[in-house]
């Protein structure tokens, strides 16, 4: 199930490139990094048109293109290079499902933000040839790679738009992962990363999907079946056909490493831990995005770390989605977004 | 642990009264039906100072004296004859921890919130010779009991005031619940209720724990360390200190009770399942108080429900304690409540 669920069938059509070996900043290394991308458009002779967008908790390159892309969008292929790169971990780069013995499921390396983001720079810069992204762009999780990109790298973002997400967690919202963390492991069946197969550990999968359900939605999505303009019919329906369906064919042990990738990120360490410091060296021009409703990351952590951050701007969208607004679901969502897009990428 | 726990040692004083077999809504029936209650003040001569108060989720008599009732307070002893009562299954009322084999722990009977309202209406009623109560007020499950004896017995409410909590449970807030269940069942300890001893299940009851302490609570309560007046250090201190300290003694099976009861509550049963028409019933002057920050029953869901209640009024409180501001640990919270308290009272 999940070797025909992390595949070109589903998710492409994708490319992967190959980086070597790769050191983690733990200090521990993956063998043979392959990172999984797609593009869309063509990069410019000057390479000025490149756009970055990293891929979010448990999504691929391919819930970017379907809710993001295309001509008439603000990422539109016709203008831009689009760069849409998937997570380590998540299943399609290097991740615990794809890695042989002995160095894969349960025993592959933590990965942090910050290891996926000097990927990515790898990727950008000697493979690609591009010295200074158009834009970067990602939410949650994607823009928690928005933030480490715009300030480790600083010359090399001119724009930046991370969409409901935070440059280092808070505390609630690290209890909150922490919950969908112990939901899974706490499965027996999950035998500390070493079951047979990851359809073994349904009932912890089922568990986190429904944790996610209830907190990654606003209760009014629930309450005034919003849902159903998706075709289904009762909570039950929903929870079962869109967010178990979207969870119960991947790889626990992926699931696990992008959850505490998220749960520890901070782009702090760039800067001994001083919040200020390190998002006062992001030069981008930045157009931070929060939803109203979000449970994931509220308004007000986002809004205190956009004060932060030397040319910025906070943009706010609402949807009954809520943090789960980023499926592109919600057609008011993606045009409000697109909005917020065109006016950062028009400046 | 259990035992020590549901004492008078730790909840009282409280007295008992025996109201003999108890048939429920359901068909089935608690054989000598207990319910624990303690009184402050005297009832005036007419009886019709009294004031009931039901207990909430995983709540006694005992944090409801010391939230709620005291000289001085909207709920003052000098004035008012006071009844805080517990819930049938909340450990001090009869219970599936206090009740002998074969009739007690997995095969004590569901139990209804409407159940719990008749059998305070004998108690009322016929222990205290009470016709007409002044007022009666609950929060969270307290307040769906609030609903049910102001719709099934309009003219002995001659005041209501239900405080974060809703008449139906909604879509999402069943949802909700359903995930607190899950945590303490899935625990391989538990065994479907048949537990040797409730201290077996307490990774269970940890895990139940933290999604409340997620969700029960606002996230600026842990971003900005409220909790620090309280004398906690750390989300961890707090979460084990505060939360896990208040669940963990307590029995699974009890918990279980409790839950499947707020998650089914509905005072709709009452009228054919319409909503409209069994809140239109409402006789009583009633204040409906929604917490901004409750993450359990959002202000719009209270809202649309106080429409619904002829004489009302909705008053808003705010407090970063969220939903569980219920538990007196904020004073501005407690002010607030004893204002809006206050001029329901005078009315």
């Amino acid at each position: 199930m999940t070797e025909a669920y992390y595949s070109q069938k589903i998710h492409g059509p994708f490319e992967t490139q190959a980086l070597g070996d790769f050191d983690l900043v733990s200090g521990e290394k993956i063998r043979d990094l392959e990172i999984a991308y797609a593009t869309f458009g063509t990069l410019s002779p000057s390479r000025d048109n490149a756009v970055l967008f990293p891929s979010w908790y448990s999504g691929s390159s391919k819930i970017l293109e379907l809710g993001y892309v295309g001509p008439g969008r603000a990422l539109d292929p016709e203008k831009y290079f689009i760069i849409l790169v998937n997570q380590i971990g998540a299943g399609l780069s290097s991740s615990p499902s794809s890695t042989r013995a002995p160095f894969g499921a349960a025993r592959f390396p933590e990965v942090e933000i910050a290891d996926d983001v000097r990927a990515q720079y790898r990727l950008v810069t000697e493979i690609f040839g591009i010295e200074r992204l158009a834009l970067v762009l990602g939410g949650s999780m994607g823009a928690q790679q928005t933030y480490e990109w715009a300030v480790r790298f600083p010359e090399a973002v001119r724009r930046a738009a991370p969409i409901a997400g935070l440059a280092r967690g808070t505390p609630h919202n690290r209890l909150l992962v922490q919950t969908f963390i112990d939901a899974i492991v706490s499965d027996p069946a999950f035998e500390e990363g070493w079951y047979e197969r990851a359809s073994r550990v349904h009932r912890g999968l089922r568990r986190h999907a429904h944790l996610f359900a209830a907190s990654g939605f606003s209760p009014a999505l629930y309450n005034t079946r919003g849902f159903a303009e998706l075709g289904f019919t009762t909570t039950d329906d929903f929870v079962t056909g869109f967010v178990e369906n979207h969870f119960l064919p991947q790889d626990p042990n992926n699931l696990l490493l992008l959850l505490r990738k998220w749960r520890d990120a901070d782009v702090s360490r760039n800067a001994d831990g001083d919040l200020s410091a390190a998002l006062g060296r992001i030069r981008a021009d930045t157009t931070v995005i929060a939803i109203d409703e979000d449970g994931f990351f509220p308004l007000a952590d986002i809004e205190a770390e956009q004060k932060l951050i030397p040319n910025s701007r906070l943009r706010r969208v609402s949807s009954p989605w809520g943090h789960l607004a980023l499926f592109g679901a919600d057609g008011a969502y993606n045009a409000a977004i697109d909005r917020h897009l065109a006016e950062l990428l028009a400046a």
